[in-house]
């Protein structure tokens, strides 16, 4: 039996933060004196929020017993709803005159995807409803943190059907972080890293306002585009090299950036999830800078371009700099395997996430000495710490989970286009939320352009991947509904 | 420690029964009086094998112990090294003029994949050799009987970790099968069989000769094809529905044959596996009917087409009747699934094997409730038993195995062609030995056109799918080889 009062009661109170969050976005379409129906259409959003989440949190229910079932629901049910009041000042404004696309739009920011329908027409959007677009990536980035940090954890062994990567090391377990107070100091932390990135892209001769912009899509490795070509558009090698580095740095833990912010770098360094990280994206870069030279013709243009490329997919943020159309296949293949990987446990990118693909790349070399000498099988460690068989069949089981959503909804997509390549890029671009699709494999399409059903559809896809698939299908299934 | 030298022995044994069973096309030759050329590559042929069989068997070991790792280093290298003699034929009589493609043709054949080096030109071959070809297949078949019912089950609990889906139920545990008077009965039902569908076929009007190499096409699961456009070559709906059954048929478990040759049908009706691979087969031609009906106009028409196409691929055969081009991206999102799931566990299909699948597909099931209520999860049954852990940890295990070994190859395929398609579709028809690539993704290309690298890597992987993996892994490993 779940707690439904008490879920929807603090479903409730987060709609009235969200209610409150929106207020930003006023703040800027005043400074940018943006229309006044675009302004009325956030002060609707807002009272919308205020009136359901008053309505919903009016009364704390006396039951507050809250277990995994409980966290799973709310996380699902807050990444479902959320966008739906976020979606309100797209819609009210006129901006996109579809309810489905701005739904889509919502939830991919919330997802911190950033796939977007408005692909060719985005630069003419009011500066509020930009800066809006961008902020729920961030906001969706925020909030991960707080089911990293309190939904996962309290569940103590049923989280690992969770993150099914939660693995002992560095994170969050050590650090002290299960109270609020570190959700406060990981909110600075983040906030702050921002505003730095912020800064550092605005000295690159960038508008400020569109320097906020850039910063939050890297910071929430979401990348809402603001330009049709978007990084292309600036042409400016110190932003691709400084957003390059961002990107991989916004891929990585979370908890690193707080364990740097209390002195102590080394714990990090020693992380086995890191060094298959940076493994991975040394050894791509290097791959691709090989397989693009022939066409560059100079190296430094490639590993430029090359290392932009992978530290924008392994991160699941998708700006890009260059149109991949001259790129060989092999290189798509490289990204395309980036896009599964995806980023680190404990950050906003999604996909398998490295920590869950290393483990699984140390399982097949222990299965092959199981199978040569089976009485001698040492256990595979991380971080030096044993892996338990439960979390090594939840790492299976997660694989194979992902490859068989990936199936399902690329054949629901399918039936949508004529395209199988535009149906695989889409599908692979929401379950990893990486947004952009390359248009290596073929020519690309506008979201746009997909019916009612494939845009649904892609929008449950971006919150399966956003919360690892399963909290999703817990929320749809029967027995969370029955009494 | 490996018994090396025993497993050498059983080797040259196993080459010495090549070189009988290579008096076969010898016979087809004379009877169709092939040029002097063919005819004495067959006997160079069966002379070396003979003579490299009598060295390495000439004196036994006394140490005969044999046990998991033997067995599975003998598979993988009767695997590989069996196709480098059978390869003779078509490399001496000047067939196939280059060593690299007469030994991908013959692992083709012995894999019972069916891809060909010689999609154009095959009709030219002389019969002898076109024989061979498709004996090769009959001949991996039969060895897949060996495998599946001599190496497999003999090491008890170990074996969970050869055939990842040894399953309580039918396969083979019931039926006295352990000895080798079930070998011999399994081959005179399988021969039985292939011989009956070639009067079937033949009675439909195709020269007895192509009836023969078309049965045992379908009876191995192989599908070399003798025209360009397959079985579309012969024009009979007859043929088509008559080999659409046999593929389906072919697809199944083998002990399936025995239990009804023992006259215990209601066994095999109780089959859980089988239940998932009929209804995979009948829910598959229903969706691709539907998603065709428009482009055919008729029903019928479509039912037969889709239901051919299913019945093909289900069992890696891949005879086409069609040309694909204006089949929808849906219909090929549909085969390219069935593709990856293969045929039925005990079969000579190849793929993850429906009982994985399957049990995959249980498992989310099971995983959500426990996710709900961990307090309350009821285990995971097949054919009513209870599986154990390390069953269903190893079914997972190989799902992302099989995934990984896919990855991996295209990207080393793919640095040899400039289209991704091409080496997509390449890759999951060897790896699922399939062969005939569907060329539905984008416009195909022939297996001759790639690099020499290409086709040994190719080879690899069709050996990798016919053995499930792991047996070439532990063959290629280094502990298999240390003193």
């Amino acid at each position: 039996m779940m707690n439904r009062s008490y879920v929807f009661y603090i479903l409730g109170k987060l709609i009235k933060v969200l209610g409150v969050l929106l207020i930003v976005p006023v703040l800027v379409g005043l400074l940018y004196r943006n229309s006044v129906t675009v302004l009325t259409s956030f002060v609707a959003a807002i009272l919308i929020c205020e009136l359901a989440g008053w309505l919903m949190s009016r009364k704390e229910p006396d039951n507050k017993e809250f277990y995994a079932h409980e966290g799973l629901v709310l996380a699902a049910l807050a990444w479902f709803v959320l966008p739906l009041f976020g979606a309100i000042p797209f819609l009210m404004s006129g901006a996109i005159s579809n309810p489905i696309d701005a739904y889509f739009e919502s939830v991919s920011g919330f997802t911190t995807t950033g796939a977007s329908v408005l692909s060719s027409t985005m630069h003419a959007l009011p500066e509020s409803l930009l800066f809006w677009r961008s902020f729920t990536l961030l906001i969706g980035g925020m909030g991960m943190l707080v089911f990293i940090i309190h939904i996962i954890p309290n569940f103590g062994a049923k989280s690992v059907y969770i993150m099914r990567a939660e693995l002992p090391g560095p994170v969050f377990g050590k650090v002290e972080s299960r109270v609020s107070s570190s959700i406060k100091i990981l909110y600075f932390i983040y906030l702050s890293m921002t505003l730095i990135l912020a800064l550092l892209i605005y000295l690159g001769g960038v508008p400020f306002f569109e320097s906020l912009l850039l910063s939050m899509g890297a910071a929430a490795t979401g990348g809402f585009n603001i330009h049709p070509d978007s990084i292309g558009f600036y042409n400016s090698t110190y932003l691709e090299i400084l957003l390059s580095v961002a990107m991989f740095i916004f891929g990585m833990s979370f908890d690193f950036f707080y364990l740097i912010f209390v002195g102590k770098l080394k714990q990090v360094l020693k992380s086995e999830e890191l060094k298959w990280y940076v493994s991975i994206v040394i050894i791509s870069t290097a791959l691709i800078t090989i397989n693009i030279f022939p066409v560059y013709g100079n190296l430094t243009g490639a590993l430029k371009d090359a290392f932009f490329s992978v530290s924008s997919i392994s991160s699941t943020t998708a700006y890009t700099n260059v149109k991949f159309d001259a790129w060989p296949p092999s290189s798509y293949i490289i990204l395309l395997f980036l896009m599964f990987v995806g980023g680190m446990s404990g950050s906003t990118a999604s996909g398998l996430k490295v920590v869950r693909v290393s483990v699984f790349i140390k399982s097949i070399r222990q299965e092959i000495r199981r199978m040569i000498s089976p009485q001698r099988v040492l256990p595979i460690t991380y971080d030096n710490k044993q892996l338990e068989t439960p979390i090594l069949r939840s790492i299976n089981f997660y694989l194979a989970s992902y490859m068989g959503v990936f199936f399902v909804v690329l054949l629901l997509v399918s039936f949508d286009t004529q395209s199988f390549s535009w149906a695989f890029n889409a599908v692979i671009s929401s379950l990893s939320n990486i947004g952009v699709s390359l248009d290596l494999l073929g020519p690309g399409g506008e979201y746009a352009a997909l019916s009612g059903f494939s845009k649904i559809l892609l929008s449950i896809t971006m919150i399966m991947g956003r919360l690892e698939i399963y909290p999703v299908l817990i929320l749809l299934s029967r027995s969370t509904w029955k009494r």
